[in-house]
Formats: C-alpha cells, sequence, structure tokens
C-alpha cells in the first residue's frame, strides 16, 4: 500500500487512478452469440453453455423438483440469516415508495407522476467459486416490491448441471418467476431476443465478469436497458485518530478480495493510523484464504494522509467512491459535504459488509467514478415514471395562449392550432 | 393514414411498426471529431464550426453583452409566455423532491437515502429552423432546482455567429451558467473532453439529429451519463365516440409536423370517427407550413378501430407511446389499466402541445417503445441518490452473526471478519 503525506491536490488524481480496465476486444465475440442466439434460439444456448460450462442440459429451466430439492441442502442457520437480510432490504427498499401527489400548476391545469413497474426484468448472477445468493436479495427484493410480473434468474451450471441450493433457496424466497441454467454472453443474449424457453425482458441486472459485462453494453444497443456500466469495486476508508487499526484493516481487505483489480484507499489526518494500519495488514492479510487476489488489489491501493477535514471532503467528492466508510466520530462535518457517493457507512461499527448482506440498504451501486451521476441500485431501478395531466376549460383558458405564441415563436404551427381550436370551441 | 378494423393481436406488432431508424454508420465520424476535439480542444472545435456551420468565430463562449442585447429583442408577449411556461415547470419539478426518510430495519440498524444534484450538466439545444427554446425550460429549470453548480448550454452558431434571442432569454432566465456556440458532434465532444473554453460535464441532456444522437451514444462510452437513447417523436390518441375530429386531427398533425419520422397513431371504438379524422385531415393538413413533412409522418401511420376497452388497454401497453391522448370521457378504466406511456393527456382539452410548453410536465420523454423501462426527464433525471447506514453496538450485535453467515457461506472470508473484529471487541 502506498503512502502519500499531504499531496498536492493536482496529485490527487494520479495518485487515487482507478486500475486501467483491459479496453475488451470482445465486440466481436460477443457479437457472434447474440446473432446465433437470436437466429437458433434454444439450440444455440445449448451448444454454448456446452462450450463454455463444459455441460450438456436438456432442460435449461431449473425444474420444480430441483427447486423442491435445494431446500433442505441449505442449513437452518443460513436460510434464517438469509431471511434476516431479505427482511432488512425489503423494509428499507419498501420504504423507497413514493405517493402520487397531484400539482395544479395553473387553475384548471393538474400534472402529476406515477410511478409503474418495470414489468419484465432479468437478474445476472454469476457462478464459479462463491454462490451469489446476496445479489438475488438485493435484485429479486426491489423487482418484486416495485411489480414485476416476470422476474427471470440466468446463473450458469456446474459440470454436474447443477445450481447451488443457496442459489435456488434464495431465489424463490424473493419471488423469482423463473430459473435458467445459463452462464456468460449466452445468458444476456437469452434476456435480451427470448428464446423457445427463455423469455426476453426490458432490462437486465447483476455483476458478472468482462463477458457479461461487453455483453450487458451490446444488449443496450438491442434496445434494452441494464442497471449501471460496470467496474471493479472500490472502497474509501476516511478515518480519524481514534479509529481502530483493526477494524481499518479488516475494511479494506473486505474489499480488497473481491477481486485484483478492486481498489481500496485509506484517507487519514494520523500518521499513526497509517501506521498502524501497514502492520496489522500483513497480520490479517496471512489469514486471509483470498490472501493472493486481496495482495494485488492493495497494489492498486494508497493510504492518504490529509490534515484538513474541508480537503478531505474535496477527496472524497473528487473520487466519488463506490463505497465509503467513516470511521470518524464527527461524522456530521463530513455528512453535509458528501455529494458524490454510492453508499456510506457511518462510524466504527458500521462496516462495508453490512450493507453488502444484511443492513437493508442495496450492494449493487455505481464504481469507477459513477456516483457522480448514478445512483446505486433501488427502488427506482425497477420503475420508471409516467406523467399525466388534465386541463379543465379553466385550464386551457388560462395556459393556452402562452402555448399558441411559444408554438408559433418556433414554428410549430400544428402544436398552436391544436391549442387555437380548442380555445375557439370554448367561445 | 391507414385503417384498420379490428385487427388480430397478433399482427398489432406489425400494424403499429416504427419508422425503421437509418443504421447510422456514423461510428467513424462521431470517434475522429471526439479524437480531435480530445487532442486540439478549442483550436478542433473553432475548425469544425467553420466546416459544418460556416462561421469563423473568434469566440466560443457566448459573451454577457451578447446575453444583454438578446433581451430587448424578444417581445414582450413571447417574455410572460416563457414566463408563465417557466413557473409551471418549475412547480411541477419542484413538487417532485423528496424528503429524506431514517428507516431502522433493525434496532439499532438506520438506513436512510438522500438526493444529490448531478454537479455538472451539459443541454444541448439543436439550431436549425426552429429555436428550440422550450427544451431550455425542460431541461434548465430541473437541473437548477436539482441544484447542479454547472449548467453548460450548446447550440449551433448561425452562419453571422449568432444564436436566437429567446434562446439566449430563456437560458438566463432558467439560470444557465455559460453558453457556448457549438453544434453537432464537436458540442458533445466539448463536453465530454472539456476544452480550455469549455468544461467537461457529467451527464449530457437534450434533443438532436442523427450526428447528435451518435455523439451522445459515443459519450456514454467515455464515461458520461446521457438523458436517454433518442428516436423519432410519437403519439397515440385514444379517442371515443364523442370525441371531436377537429382536434383529433390538430393532435394527429402536431406530432406529425415534428419530423417526417414521427408517428402518429389514432385508436378509437368508432368507425365514424375514423371517417370524419379521414376527411378533417385532409382539410387541416391543407393549411400548415409544415405540410410536406407531416404528411410524410402520416404515411407511417395508422387509425386502429378496437372496440374493447381491455384490448385497446392492451393495445396502448404493447406499443408504449411517448405520449399518450385520452381524448375520452371515461378515463379511469384507461387510467387504472396503463403501465407504458411517457407522458398522459386526459381530456378533449388536454393537447400534446400544452405538456410540450406549458402544463408544467416534461417534454423530454422516452421513444421508440422505451416507457417500458425509462421514465422521461424530470427532478430524478438531475440527480442521484446516495445510501447511508449507521449501527450501533445493538445493531451489529442483531444483525452481525447473519453477515457472518453469509459472507462465509459465499467465501468472502474478509467480508465476515470485518464483523467478527468488531463483535469481539464489544465482548
Amino acid at each position: 500500500m502506498k503512502t502519500y503525506i499531504n499531496p498536492a491536490k493536482n496529485s490527487w488524481s494520479k495518485i487515487t487512478q482507478r486500475p486501467a480496465k483491459e479496453s475488451s476486444a470482445l465486440g466481436t465475440t460477443v457479437k457472434s452469440v447474440f446473432d446465433e442466439v437470436k437466429a437458433e434460439g434454444d439450440k444455440a444456448l445449448t451448444r454454448f453453455t456446452e462450450k463454455f460450462d463444459g455441460v450438456t442440459l436438456s432442460n435449461l429451466k431449473v425444474s420444480n423438483q430441483e427447486l423442491e430439492e435445494a431446500i433442505p441442502l441449505v442449513s437452518e442457520e443460513l436460510k434464517a440469516a438469509i431471511v434476516l437480510a431479505k427482511n432488512n432490504i425489503e423494509t428499507f427498499h419498501a420504504s423507497q415508495r413514493i405517493e402520487k401527489k397531484v400539482i395544479s400548476t395553473a387553475n384548471g391545469v393538474k400534472c402529476w407522476q406515477e410511478t409503474k413497474p418495470i414489468e419484465k426484468v432479468g437478474l445476472y448472477i454469476p457462478g464459479g467459486s462463491a454462490p451469489l445468493f446476496s445479489t438475488i436479495l438485493m435484485l429479486g427484493v426491489p423487482a418484486k416490491i416495485a411489480g414485476a410480473t416476470k422476474i427471470v434468474l440466468c446463473t450458469p451450471p456446474s459440470k454436474e448441471g447443477t445450481i447451488n441450493p443457496a442459489i435456488l433457496y434464495a431465489a424463490q424466497l424473493v419471488g423469482v418467476t423463473e430459473i435458467y441454467k445459463l452462464g456468460g454472453i449466452q445468458a444476456v443474449a437469452a434476456m435480451t431476443y427470448g428464446t423457445e424457453s427463455v423469455p426476453s425482458v426490458y432490462k437486465i441486472f447483476g455483476p458478472g465478469n468482462q463477458y457479461v459485462t461487453a455483453a450487458k453494453q451490446f444488449a443496450l444497443t438491442q434496445g434494452l436497458a441494464i442497471d449501471m456500466p460496470a467496474g471493479p469495486s472500490e472502497l474509501m476508508v476516511v478515518a480519524d485518530k481514534d479509529a481502530d487499526p483493526g477494524f481499518v484493516v479488516s475494511d479494506l481487505l473486505s474489499q480488497a478480495e473481491h477481486g485484483a483489480d478492486s481498489q481500496v484507499i485509506l484517507v487519514t489526518e494520523s500518521q499513526k493510523l497509517i501506521d498502524d494500519v501497514q502492520l496489522e495488514l500483513d497480520k490479517q492479510l496471512g489469514q486471509l484464504p483470498r490472501k493472493e487476489i486481496a495482495l494485488e488489489a492493495i497494489k492498486n491501493s494508497s493510504a492518504i494522509l490529509i490534515e484538513s477535514i474541508v480537503d478531505q471532503n474535496e477527496m472524497i467528492n473528487e473520487y466519488a467512491p463506490e463505497h465509503l466508510i467513516l470511521n470518524v466520530l464527527n461524522e456530521d462535518v463530513y455528512l453535509s459535504e458528501i455529494v458524490n457517493a454510492g453508499s456510506v457507512f457511518i462510524g466504527p461499527l458500521t462496516p462495508e459488509s453490512a450493507g453488502d448482506y444484511a443492513s437493508g440498504t442495496n450492494h449493487t451501486l455505481p464504481t469507477n467514478g459513477y456516483a457522480r451521476m448514478y445512483s446505486g441500485v433501488n427502488l427506482d431501478a425497477f420503475t420508471k415514471k409516467i406523467t399525466y395531466q388534465k386541463i379543465s376549460e379553466e385550464g386551457i383558458k388560462s395556459i393556452g395562449p402562452a402555448i399558441e405564441l411559444m408554438a408559433a415563436a418556433e414554428g410549430l404551427d400544428a402544436h398552436k392550432n391544436a391549442v387555437t381550436l380548442r380555445l375557439k370551441s370554448l367561445k
């Protein structure tokens, strides 16, 4: 972990530069998989699953029997933990509902917005070493609250053609309507075009490797929406001199273990904390199963001594971290100034892993500085808003002449005429 | 205008097919303009403005003097109309603010969201035949309410190097912070990378021709956000047997005059209304200055007789119109069922042009079926939400064990450890 002491502001963006993304030359691969899925449907899906997942499936869809059989395979303790997390996520996301407010913008002119579900959504859940059932909670719960009628989940099968039971348990718990054994580009292509087995959806959510990310970008060009642009995960910890170095290091490592391209940054007023963190880092790293990954990520990472809180806040807003831990006692001087961040974890007893699993907030968050203009996934992400207006006789008399003038000035006479005819009819 | 009587449902998507978009082979042009702007800054901007707008500018930025001189050039009547529209748009968009709600998802676990501005935004306003000052109101007003600190406006200059006074008046009125005489791809490139004169922004809004659209798509790949994918404008009118054919036609034409690729669709229970509309169409078309454009658009358009309201609603939701006029007396049987639409205009006295200018709702809306998953521009579009959580001793004791179990089950031991260390410290 590199250390910087009171670095000049014009060096900040260099110091906190995110690891360069591999410029993906995946375009051709992605397009050809999409084309084959579009043309051949299930046949292509089965072929790609053989090729990439090493298994020949007779059925892409997870059967009711498989769903039932999964339940007893998950320990009661883990089930209880998943239910606890689900309840908290549900409470928080349900609180994000917005009441309809009818506004009279002028006499006789009523306007309002109503929130409607995105009816068909697709969730992509990666396979591989760890079964990310927590992401099913983070995506499935708000989809259900929003009112989606079709919640499709795709996740790659094992070489035995199975899906991890915790995935199947969580998917049933949140109300996923159908699950397919599909991974990678072909999964995203299937949800984009639809096939004999797999329905098309309107918006695709979820994390994934570079293939999935490139496939989601391609889906965007095919008329779908996606949750947000993807990038490696990142964490900024701002800690004061009283922060426990053990807590700080455990937080830095919980981010670093995600991937070799993760980035963690410590900002503190205290040189002593930086020294203690460096020592503690070696200690905690040694005990980690995912040590090699975390070590790589730590290479992309910095400890930065910045004394003034004003400057610390400037650094936070400039970096726009996906995750921000404020391991400080006087949080208010930060909270009033922060504009750019994904999710903020306040105080010494609020680790990032709380939000990753069970506090109730969402863990699908904007990386790569996108917190400047994107929200994390929330209830909004599964809805859209329709605007309505209803104008009375009094209303059109009141705003009609202004519309006529403006339409004429913009050279749009038919726009003007739509008002003129109505005004005439009222005379 | 083609007429279909009770068409079979499996023919609907064909009947209402949107005009094919020219598959734009603009990628190379766009990339080279972006590359030159990135490398050469203002020099490239000046060169492209000479080439595409036919004018050599010494200053890209509109001066204070130009701003002042514009004001007396706009008639008092038009100013008053613009102010009226601005006030209504302001009232409606300000009502979209959301109060912060702190939620206890579990004992000792507090979560909330806060809305923050996208600090730097760019507005693109096309030049050409009509000065679209109304779009400045639609984008500038919510940007200001959201709290943007930088609101950059680019619009192409005339051959004399001037900007329409109504544009300059509206921009000042809403609080645009700076205006540049820049059009097309180079304007979008300037706001993407920043140059000596033009600041970079985080999100770009606004309509434009195929070059601007392609440039906004490219900006997306350069790490910016954009308002929404663009497509030709469209209107669906649902009218009952009592609807005034003159009103219906005036609405269809107010959409059709936008562009030859616009689409308008009439859905009604009444054969008589269809017949009357066809007659009235010829009459009103004859009087339009933009007749040729409207006539082309009408060729893409249909009148569809559908008797049952259930089926009419199904048609609305399948088409997902950008604009939907409900020229009916019993609106409630529609409103309760509509899920996919951009903006809805209710009743015989609510023409689309009311929303285009002055009712208070936004006129930047999802086209091309994107109303299935995108909202129109609203206050949300100029903001993002940060989530926060704060956990007490009681809180981490309550949810900590569940986090430990879930992290372990996902194979993420450092995530688990961040909780374990905290729980240990509390013993």
